[in-house]
């Protein structure tokens, strides 16, 4: 029977449980793992409860060793930005935190998981996605990892797309490559709906392309915010996404997605154009882009390599 | 457009409007509801980007005005046993405390849903759902009203036979009936499986079936204590449960539940075997039961009456 | 991969193809065999173009070499009551010759499949199923084999039942057990709702229980006439319960229906109360029966054997 | 409750049915309606079988009045390319028969459709789909009409690039337009996935692209042959297709699909890109295009006025 691990119950870890049992798709069985067991416990006891509406899953609290056999371990545990004091994310000390409180944490999680299913894809959801996913693949010695990446940073590009377009964000085709976090990049000039550039569509609206441009950054930038004011951090809209990915694998969709895995030319874990299956990332190229979106990718590798180091600097040998 | 409003967005509402969005069904848009609006602006945001990767569904933050047309109304507001000191569910003053701050609440909500709303169905999630659902029939003055009731401890019932049967619970058939709280009934004299009464099952199993039946009346307790140890409030499978009960009116599914509604002869809103679909309960008939379920059933009417006396003591006339 | 094999590509493997398809569930891949290659080839290239629509499912025609690691192969080859001439069920002599005709067809392909899919579970589709079972499951050499039994007429039974009572039929507990033919037994004393038998919620209509009960027996007869007639042979609803008990199987679902499987008390295969999942049927119980209705199923437990001893005549050793 | 009628139930209306039963989205009532009215009632006894296993949807026979109150029906009655004799679709006298042989039958049809349900959607699926739906639309009196169009050549399309790009065809973005017919349009110049043109993606692999190119298209027709050889007619794909705009009619997704509704400045009914939603087609524009896609575009629109013409002759008064 397909197993799929949660480790960090938090509200992003149940909403990914939620939404696994919801969907009823190739995951059969679910173990929750947190260090307040009794979270864990509790959750899984609560969505047991729901689980006779659903095709069949099986949802329990575990330990680490429960996790043996596991097909994919996502992994959401650490500080957000709330809980880690880097409410601004604009703020580099505060972000700089996040990264040394979390890589600790990994370096502490990673092994374990590891140990106990070490034929898992490993799934990193925790801020900052990317740099933890280049601690957890150091960690685990192997290349079946990949971060959530900029896909819900697409997501948001592709709803308020929708949103001037007046169609479904289902049909808009919109990606954020680089770092899920201040540098990622929008890529305007590839973003088409119905085999045709949004710019021109936004064009023939009567306004001025430049400014609807700099409008929809701001409803995407406005509705961070307003996610963050209003619950403390996003976990909805993150858990969905992290149900939808972990599907992708377990049956090996060969999905295209703009998702994060180690990429040789940079040297880093970053998003691009990523077919997601058997074993996770399987397949990385980099999409059509205009010079000023390729300079802002350049810029994105610089902050992620850096960013990669400070997670890196947990290790004991400090590489 | 098939509007669905939810009146109160923490755990247990926002839960509901995720399953209604991953779910799929009858409803087209949802209208988040609460107090504090910073948080069903979060919420709504949050959740607006899980959906394009679900069937379409529109989900916004509003007032009350924002119901006008809505086909149901979920009303999850209010103080839970947490929050509303209630922890110990079978400490009296604790109970007593909880239906008056929340009918309180509900005399200031129900109201203006009714205005906004007249034509919609009204379920009940709130803590204590029945007798909460009698005063929002009074204050709505129509019978398009119903509670959650016992179905959550029916699924709870159903899951814990099933772990002892070794099937899937959907196909264990085992309802709980009377107050959905302490005076509740679980019918053991009707529950079956495969055509055939559980008890006989569970005899076979070699153990003394009373013995059995003691240990899983602990098993579901033993499970809410650790779902409120471990998360304060039992929330993902009642969220679920009432998503389900939305899309059984809406699409007038005509479906056999254990879910609360006014019922004549008793004079008071119980959990009884309720035919759910257009305008809410639209039939309830009382189970085969045996001589001792009958009285625990009696015993819950008289809890459940005096428990309504309480909500109603809100209204001005005292009644 | 979870790969699950058709063989037999008529109107009912075809129907049970697409409903795989666009249930999404745990199959992965799906191979038809049909006699007529041109014929499995056309259906999958057809299929195959639906398939973006629904979650990820690789669809193609295939030789018995290709059912090489199926989890599952479904049997629906052979002449049906149409081609087999015998549109008159109550027809003995038309019957008989189907069984011959059809064990025919079953002697050459199961060694076949056995050979390809050795781990695989068989499930039996074409009429008469559980005759053809019997055979089935003596030339596979293993106990991995069932047949759709009565779930069909149980869902029959159930879907007239909920007429009558004005419910959905998912909420009506009947069952067909016996024989899928004329000799089947529809457990009228153990049919319920809500908890509560429907003899005694008919008995609330006003009518006379005894002629409801003729009239909804009438009701199934009528309603397969009606089929036979429009169609030549019932299809679509055959297909969907297929696809379903194939993801039972598959997802280990432990569901409990009447469908069946050789049960060694009465030496035969067919329908009583069946726990269903990985491996195939798991378990079989006798449901609780009226005297009458043990009787009905005892007269049908000799129909089953004597026509299981004809399947069974065309093996080399007449047995 | 949500009607969707069904008129003309061969194998597509069938496939169209089931697959929108087994969905369960908006529609919550089909009512088949099919000359020979034997068919129908058949049918729909057949499929009520299989709706316990779904949500709620009531499927039965019925007249054109039955139809009252439809949200949407599907017109697929008529010939098809093999039983009008027109199976080499390259015969231009075998497509002309067919025009005239179905536009007599919709000359029948339509009318009574619409004096049944004058605020219907109408969709057409018969082929040839374009012109038949300028007649429809002539007929009906009112705008509210579209066709499949070259939806599913665009399936076909992207299932064809996906096999070549080792992805899966969801994430492909690629469109056909103009006629569902020999003079269609492949938009290669804009087919594209994760942001990149696709034909820059097919020169990665090595071989010259317009090899590949043609290897494509002729997969494309090497599978149409495969399917009318194997089945007689595409019947799977398309239902469901079809099952699929009913749903986004229903639900005002705003999808954005190359379906066929008129088009003001080519005068005629055709497939460009399309949204769809509440009403039918909302809006149209034509794609970015190349100057070669641009011609044949052109030449199609030449194609489809002349063909409409034909299927405009069956009016009285010949235009």
């Amino acid at each position: 029977m397909v197993k799929v691990g949660v480790v960090g119950v938090g509200a992003v870890g149940a909403a990914t449980a939620l939404s696994l049992i919801e969907r009823g798709g190739m995951c059969r069985e679910i173990v929750l793992v947190d260090l307040d067991s009794r979270r864990a416990a509790g959750v899984a006891a609560d969505m047991r409860y729901a689980t006779p509406l659903s095709p069949t899953v099986e949802v329990r609290a575990g330990g680490y060793d429960d996790l043996s056999g596991a097909a994919v371990v996502i992994i959401t545990a650490g500080l957000n930005e709330k809980t880690g004091g880097a409410t601004d994310r604009s703020d580099p000390e505060g972000r700089l935190r996040l990264i040394g409180a979390n890589a600790e944490i990994y370096a502490g999680i990673v092994p374990r998981v590891v140990a106990a299913a070490p034929e898992a894809v490993l799934m990193v959801v925790t801020d900052p996605p990317d740099p933890l996913a280049v601690l957890t693949r150091r960690l685990a010695g192997h290349d079946r990892v990949f971060s959530t990446g900029t896909l819900i940073d697409s997501l948001r590009f592709r709803v308020h797309l929708a949103d001037r377009l007046k169609v479904r964000p289902r049909d808009v085709q919109a990606m954020v490559v680089g770092e899920h976090g201040t540098s990622e990049v929008l890529l305007w000039s590839s973003a088409s709906a119905g085999g045709t550039p949004v710019l021109d569509l936004l064009a023939r609206c009567g306004e001025p392309v430049d400014l609807i441009r700099r409008e929809i950054e701001d409803d995407i930038r406005f509705a961070n915010i307003t996610i963050i004011e209003g619950t403390g951090a996003s976990q909805y809209g993150i858990g969905v996404v992290s149900a939808l990915l972990v599907e992708a694998v377990l049956r090996d969709e060969r999905a295209v997605l703009p998702v994060a895995a180690y990429y040789p030319p940079y040297g880093t874990t970053l998003s691009l154009v990523s077919v997601l299956g058997a074993g996770g990332v399987q397949q990385m190229y980099e999409p059509a882009m205009s010079e000023d979106e390729r300079a802002g990718l350049e810029r994105s590798v610089v902050a992620l390599r850096e960013a990669a180091g400070r997670a890196l600097a947990v290790l004991p040998d400090g590489t």
